[in-house]
């Protein structure tokens, strides 16, 4: 099937926002782009991460010929340790995001085994069958790539995550001039990022931010606290500069915020002046107009620095009554109680707050792409084939309106799922197999160990609790000989169930006799009629569905 | 303390969404505004709902002398059911309120046992040393009251949930010119809602949404499914009449709409045609130009109308490539994802969706007053003491803030908690003491019997799941004769589970032998130790940590 096909497909990042990981493979050779890691919704009980299945890359895996990172977040990177666990593959990336990803691979204990690439936009690789190329795109994080795949069949782009902003703050230009050329020599297939599809006009500039977060310092008269993403470095500068401009140090709070920032300078993405920054230990003993924090948290994190500092219960630093607190980044959608919560008990502090959804405080802009960027990409590009990625279903939908507005033709747009793969020989694509693709849970230290039984059993457990009933049965004669013992965990208060469990007791009795000597000895047959016969009277009595335990011990 | 004294203070609604409750109390005269309900977020695993704590009410029962009810949603009436099941007082409401009450009572088989009294925006009331009088106010609901207490102090006026619609889409205005008159006569006191405090402007009036409904309705060419809450009768109206304009028939789909829609219309607040309304059944025998659909579930609601229509599970009715789906309501914050959930369902089935939050589309406007509303009504009132209500703490500090900037002296206003108390007494307030108040869980018949032990056992189970061993000792030797027997739920796959469980059972016995005959009678000391051992083991291979419940049976 793959003989001289060219097959393009997502092993994450389809009807999704996260866990991007994407596949470029011609004949023998494969190459992977991203590996990124997605949050547990609320569903997922006690899930920590979810990372793509990796089962097509091990079955394959003396074909794989490189990873390629497009950039440093962590919907782009969080996988990596679990990808190295399994296999063992050269990373390319700029140097930024291989700083970020050195950073992931040491908590792992793996940097040693890593072989790591550092690559630039006017980089050029071949790897057996296939060429690749870079240009540089502008996004919330220093140093993102889009990438371009020669093959036999033809160039295919893959754009990363990306906004045209003509003035970043950070100087790094996207350079749509490489891209026009990009698409002059003709562009066989297109995958292009989607996640703000469905917002109309241009995205503002990185720049937007300078003016408003100058003003919020000049007006403060107590310290500042400006949260945010470490990794949006740009950002990070602004405030780094409005401090310096009101004569303010600057202390870092949280240990990502701390851990990045230092990669940031190390690297020279971030310039911060010789001694202003210092120990939040100091913060309390400077003047609090000399103050400037920057903190993680923005996203309302119960366990991050500002929501520890918005309830006092962050060592050395207090909020006061006249402080300033700006929330520089806006909630993902799904954070926005979290964040309402922080909010409020920063104006219980008395503080000053801003914060605001979106763009509309001026502290923040959007490191993704409008409809109108997107347009510009599908633009620049002209290809004959499209694949809309990173979005939830209505975002590649509206991507595929886009692209159908610019000229693509209608049937020439393939909306994927994760593992349907799309098969281009002789210049014709065929959308008609599919190969192993899903969320794989880590839970502590297990990975892909967690299934939908164990998160039933969660679910239930979480609901309604649970009731476990011991009884111990002579060997000989089936009788009981101690029990029921009957306890519970998460049903009812201990005060409230000791009339419920001694009516329990008596029903556990009751089915053990009920029940021929014969069938007793078949233990599945006496926990059944168990379950049930205590699971109707408790519902009878609470309306709640208790997963109900029998232990039966024989002797 | 309560003689002669005017006593204000909240049992809901304070820092809170939700479960409104608040009193008005003058000497032994106790009038109780609303009592609603509070939906669970998800950290409150397997409570159904929420509402105040009755405590102060139950110990001061004989003197109550009326539940006021200001409207019908949820928030404000939702805890009714249980307030009668501990207390008998007469209801006082308007006639769409009270078929809203009724509706509940029936559903918890209380209807025969309770006194409910019409009342009128003209109503004059006296209950002991209380006089009471009404004004009508606008909001997303029919029948809304505000309400003035006249006591021996001076007048307290409770806003109910408003805002200033001019041009109300059931014509039942807002009647500004009583407001003043009630204003004139001076104020002591306002409690008013602060839903909308954070919101620049003045909110749209609801007829603005019958100019968007009816070009959607007539540009669409397949059947339009219309989502709302039922009990916002003017937006149910406004699509009966687009629908009517349009010469489509009417199928209402989702209990709480066919419930409420009766009610409306039993009552005279909803006017739909003749031989409009169809059963479910007939949708699919008319021709879908000739169909409008208007269904429950606009907050994404798993179990609701709209999310069965949008994955192919709801009986009799179909949504088919050409449909139209309208989002007439916004997203409840905590609700975006499951939202967002359906819409991604509806444009995989190829529907047209009109979707987007706050007034965006055109197909909702929000029922509570922005900024300029709450300045008018305090503008009306210039009372002379100020309780922001209604709200979370970040909207009742923007409230305050409003206040100030109409007039209303800055250590006047009184942000309180759920039951912080306001005196009154000569003319003075102070704010001293609190009564009992807080969540009271409501799970499944149980009312109060959760509290957070129960909580945080069903938190840990759904994190980590649990882990039962079983030991049976002879009680004469104190030697294992049985057992361990350990089995795991919500922890690990069985597959993945069975060498860790020999180990368990291992660390189990050496647990046993390790002790002393003396201690191992002390069964605390035992499972501590069995707790303690296999604990550590079980994190340090899994980085979980399941409950671990060690059963001794002795014999």
């Amino acid at each position: 099937m793959n003989e001289n096909t060219l097959s393009i497909f997502a092993l994450g990042g389809m009807n999704e926002i996260g866990k991007n990981m994407y596949v470029v493979q011609y004949s023998d050779d494969i190459i992977v782009i991203d590996c990124g890691g997605k949050f547990p919704d609320e569903t997922l009980l006690g899930i920590d991460l979810i990372i793509p299945d990796l089962t097509y890359l091990e079955e394959n895996k003396d074909k794989i010929r490189a990873l390629i990172v497009t950039h440093g977040h962590e919907d782009h990177i969080g996988g990596i340790p679990y990808f190295f666990k399994k296999l063992n593959v050269p990373v390319y990336a700029t140097r930024f995001t291989l700083g970020l990803i050195e950073l992931k691979l040491e908590e792992h204990r793996l940097l040693r085994d890593t072989e790591l690439v550092t690559i630039t936009p006017d980089s050029e690789l071949q790897f057996g069958t296939i060429g690749v190329s870079f240009f540089r795109v502008s996004h919330s994080i220093p140093d993102c790539l889009g990438i371009v795949f020669h093959t036999p069949e033809g160039n295919v782009v893959h754009t990363g995550d990306f906004k045209f902003d003509l003035t970043p703050a950070d100087n790094q230009k996207v350079d749509i001039n490489k891209m026009a050329r990009i698409g002059d020599k003709g562009v066989l297939a297109l995958i292009s990022e989607s996640t703000n599809a469905e917002r109309p006009g241009l995205t503002p500039s990185e720049q937007m931010v300078a003016s408003h977060m100058n003003e919020a310092f000049m007006k403060a008269t107590g310290k500042i606290f400006v949260s945010t993403f470490a990794s949006n470095v740009s950002r990070v500068q602004q405030v780094v500069d409005a401090a310096k401009n009101t004569n303010r140090k600057l202390a870092l709070l949280g240990r990502s915020m701390v851990n990045v920032v230092s990669v940031a300078m190390e690297r020279g993405y971030l310039t911060i002046p010789e001694g202003m920054l210092m120990d939040a230990k100091e913060v309390e003993q400077l003047p609090p107009e000399k103050v400037a924090i920057l903190c993680t948290g923005s996203q309302g994190e119960p366990n991050a620095a500002l929501a520890r500092l918005a309830t006092g219960n962050y060592r050395d630093v207090n909020i006061y009554a006249d402080d300033t607190i700006i929330f520089a980044a806006s909630p993902i959608p799904g954070n926005e109680k979290d964040v309402s919560r922080v909010i409020d008990n920063l104006f219980k502090l008395g503080a000053h707050v801003i914060y605001g959804s979106g763009s509309s405080t001026g502290m923040h802009v959007s490191g993704h792409g409008y409809q109108e960027d997107l347009k510009l990409m599908l633009t620049f590009m002209k290809p004959k084939y499209f694949i809309p990625i990173h979005g939830e279903y209505r975002m590649l939908h509206h991507h595929r309106l886009l692209a159908e507005s610019v000229g693509i033709e209608p049937g020439n747009t393939f909306i994927m799922k994760n593992g349907e793969v799309m098969d281009i020989q002789h210049g014709v694509a065929r959308q008609t197999r599919t190969i192993p693709a899903g969320d794989t849970f880590v839970d502590g230290v297990g990975v892909g160990d967690i299934g939908s039984v164990v998160l039933r059993d969660r679910k239930q457990l979480s609901e309604d609790g649970m009731l476990i009933t011991v009884i111990t049965l002579s060997r000989s004669e089936q009788k009981i000989i101690s029990g029921p013992d009957t306890i519970t965990r998460g049903f009812v208060f201990a005060k409230e169930s000791d009339a419920l469990l001694r009516e329990v007791n008596k029903l556990v009795k009751q089915a053990v006799n009920d029940l021929e000597n014969e069938e007793r000895r078949q233990w599945n047959i006496l926990k059944q009629s168990i379950k049930k016969s205590v699971g109707q009277f408790l519902f009878s009595k609470t309306k709640r569905k208790p997963m109900i335990i029998p232990i039966i011990i024989e002797i």
